[in-house]
């Protein structure tokens, strides 16, 4: 059977990275010529990951279409998330759990979304519906995965499903989930040697809301001062990713993984819907946004409602 | 829990009607307070159907945001398919078989889409999946979607997952495929008190392919004759739909179910390019389409890669 590549989404996150993995050993236990790759460069969370389950880290590419003609993704559906050239090849399967937009096939395909926290929850039904253990390591990724996306199961994206496919992973891993997820998302919020520019970039995702471009990062800390001490280095930041896309709006979350809340700074033309989608006030181009960690569940939907009126 | 409607494509065909009484079916075994709706009137094998296993006949709706907030989808996504006011509500779960495309969500859902023959073939993994029996009419519902969505096993869109959930619901139901499924194909071929405009609408789906707009009809029947005797009458009404709906192209497959070919009869000003998708010469805009059958499967991709170039 011909290669096929399976990656998740652009400035991949933990769960696009191990999803890729995880999804790559299931097709190729099951017979199939599946390669892992990914379209970024790794957050440190993600490095600390694969260094702990001493994985190879997956290939990087900027295109797809010069090496095969149909691709699996995880992690993500939208166009603008995915590989630049994803028109060019076909799209034979999505695992995925978020929401559906930007996205078409000219014919039939596998698609499995669920509206739970992690790729990797849906991944765990997988293996089982076909009959296949997870490997130890690969278990212990696939539950890196779901700590990175529930923020250790705080998250208001955390399902029971999540929680029950953690607990599983764990026994198979030989890991705890509790002790370990800390040291990983803690890795994560090591920011300091990082570029505003490279800090904005480091978890971002673009959108269409309505008629309006938009793009929406998010980076995890323990102390919101450790990013926003450099406010007047990333409002430059963001202002030339602005220009540079002729984005409509931006909106660098701040999440502090300890609390549970996040620190919104907002830039652009259509920055004032983050005020009404949020009913937040912007001071100095900031606003507390109290129990705010998912920007799937939390701020995606709220603010294309708002733009989209 | 409000109640929530579930339904397949405007001009139903038998895997519409009968996958949307199976889901509505499951979903009210987990509980939930779910209701099957169709929009629109049945074809003459689906009738066969319900009044063979003695099953209510769904309430007709035109509009669904009078009713509910949200609503599942059955065998179908693409929004020009489904109910006129679908954007104004919640698609909170899918389940289909088709290519993905003019669908969108503004938060994450349920989507669950395989490359098989028929909806109810995955509806039967998901009666396993969620520890639920299938009920002895419900298997006999199901049994007819398979059976009239692959012509009896016959069509190129057939796997061998249809088969295997086939074989598996005659037990349940205890009917037997191959003969109550001859006979309940041949109640669809009977379109002789049909007018041309009802013939054309029978089982009629809008697609938008790049930057035109397009309608496939497909009629059974177990003599092409039966339906191009009267090509003239065919034609007017094509081409009236053609005129009141601003149409690119419409293709109306006449299917012969006892020889699993097709006869096309096509207008309007983009008919050359079925000539080159298919590779045929349209002579008094019709042409013999051997082996042609599905119109998901054989029709809308070459289509499609046709009128995208």
């Amino acid at each position: 059977m011909e290669k096929v590549l399976v990656f998740g989404h652009k400035s991949p996150d933990t769960d696009a990275i191990c999803s890729a993995i995880a999804f790559a050993d299931l097709k190729k236990q099951l017979g199939e010529n599946v390669e892992a790759v990914r379209l970024g460069e790794l957050n440190g969370e993600t490095e600390y990951v694969l260094n702990y389950f001493n994985v190879e880290v997956p290939r990087l590419v900027k295109t797809i279409s010069n090496e095969v003609p149909a691709v699996y993704l995880v992690d993500h559906n939208e166009r603008q998330q995915s590989a630049d050239d994803i028109g060019k090849v076909d799209v034979l399967s999505v695992v995925d759990h978020h929401r559906i937009a930007n996205f078409d096939t000219k014919a039939p395909l596998y698609y499995r979304a669920e509206p739970v926290g992690c790729t990797a929850t849906i991944l765990n039904k997988l293996y089982k519906e076909n009959g296949i253990s997870v490997p130890k390591t690969i278990a212990g990724l696939m539950l890196s995965s779901i700590i990175s996306d529930t923020l250790l199961f705080k998250s208001p994206t955390c399902t029971d499903e999540d929680v029950k496919a953690a607990r599983e992973l764990e026994k198979v891993s030989g890991v705890e989930a509790e002790t370990y997820g800390l040291d990983m998302l803690k890795a994560g919020t090591n920011i300091a040697d990082k570029t505003a520019e490279e800090l904005i970039h480091l978890d971002v995702k673009p959108f269409e809301m309505g008629h309006y471009t938009v793009e929406i990062a998010q980076v995890n800390v323990v102390d919101t001062n450790d990013a926003l001490s450099r406010q007047k280095d990333l409002e430059a930041a963001i202002n030339k990713e602005i220009d540079e896309k002729n984005l409509d709006l931006f909106l660098l979350a701040v999440t502090n993984i300890l609390t549970s809340d996040s620190e919104a700074l907002v830039l652009g033309k259509a920055a004032a819907a983050a005020e009404a989608a949020f009913n937040v006030k912007l001071v100095n181009h900031t606003a507390a946004l109290k129990g705010v960690v998912s920007r799937k569940k939390q701020i995606v939907p709220v603010l294309t409602e708002e733009l989209t009126k």
